[in-house]
């Protein structure tokens, strides 16, 4: 058995897909989506030669459109979503400590990781943790709309995502940087935001970043309550 | 024992560099770099918390100049080459069938697969092929300068690279497209330049493509000859 995780890069909203594989079933998962990438992901699906089985989001997105209903539609796979998102036409709703089973014996385990939106979740997978806008490699996500919350991301990154092995490897939702990887053990100890801060100058950092609001959230969140489709259920 | 093979993008020269990492040993390898990337890849390194023991390349660049020696300064990482590449500097000459090991008991094959250079050579490691520019994704390097031959090219992958097992996953240097991975099967059957072709078709399709000097050469091959150092050994 081998780990397979393919990490995608699309450029125009720095948004990493990852694709994690069964070889030996020839199966796979994939997490957020991006809309205008579909062609690139079924083309990457068909060239790997592997089945999707789920298509996951680790949370709603507001910078980009996902193409999970369309590649439900496409490939026959479950679409998978945190509960507490509010997207509701996914096959899946996902709580914490839940588990998404594909291939002959891979688990992908469901970590709830409020903060950057009330539903935020990350998911382990053989020493893997795809932290979505959780955990970024040196940063983390903003907690300033949606439901955002400076003091669960403080949370959840300390008591749910630092505590996962040293050597765990983190895949965040974005880099802007031209970063891809990073590890809990580096996160830990020298992450600007997080490493050696204690919750409330946390917040306060947080609380005044004075960020411009998401040029697509307007069009994002809705669209992607509903997996990206435009039409009806 | 896991894969963990990590893929890394200069969207400049569309140029893929590769890190592979024995995890319980904390080593790694890493497979054509790229000049203006050495900071990127030494922070990785240090993120990922593994020590590097190889710096490798797959050919004489024409396209971009490597970062193997400040590679190798920085990290006292030992150089490879091909050794009909011309890269005298290199700590290690490989031929065909030759191998670097590292970590506990992992194993990179080389596999000499002339064809785009004289010297071109893919590694082969835990079921992955690193064609360098040999095979791309549904394209393959051209043939018509430096030491490039179209014959040798078609030879050395149907005879070296078409033999590995169909699940067998393809890593190029190069994507101008946005895609990242391939596989042999998918490749010997869909592959537009070399699938279905006979050797004398694709020698004549090779040589008449037309394409433009390469922008970078003249300073490129003879920077990478000498592992993109300016001073002497």
């Amino acid at each position: 058995m081998h780990d397979e995780l393919h990490q995608l890069f699309d450029p125009d909203s720095s948004t990493f897909t990852y694709v994690l594989v069964d070889r030996a079933a020839a199966e796979a998962v994939l997490v957020d989506s991006v809309a205008q990438r579909f062609d690139r992901d079924v083309a990457m699906l068909r060239r790997l030669g592997v089945t999707l089985r789920y298509v996951v989001e680790t949370h709603t997105h507001a910078d980009h459109v996902t193409a999970a209903g369309r590649l439900r539609e496409a490939t026959g796979a479950v679409t998978a979503a945190p509960f507490k998102c509010g997207i509701s036409r996914a096959d899946v709703q996902l709580a914490h400590g839940d588990t998404l089973q594909f291939g002959h014996a891979e688990v992908l385990h469901a970590i709830h990781t409020p903060g950057h939106t009330s539903g935020s979740t990350s998911y382990l997978w053989r020493g893997n943790v795809l932290t979505g806008d959780t955990l970024l490699i040196e940063g983390c996500g903003r907690t300033d709309f949606q439901s955002g919350d400076a003091g669960s991301l403080y949370d959840s990154v300390h008591e749910r995502l630092f505590t996962l092995p040293a050597d765990t490897r983190v895949w965040p939702a974005h880099d802007y940087k031209g970063n891809t990887v990073s590890t809990i053990g580096h996160e830990k100890l020298h992450n600007p935001r997080l490493a050696g801060r204690d919750r409330a100058s946390f917040i306060e950092l947080m609380n005044n970043l004075q960020l411009p609001k998401p040029k697509m959230i307007d069009i994002a969140v809705p669209a992607n309550r509903n997996l990206g489709l435009t039409h009806a259920a």
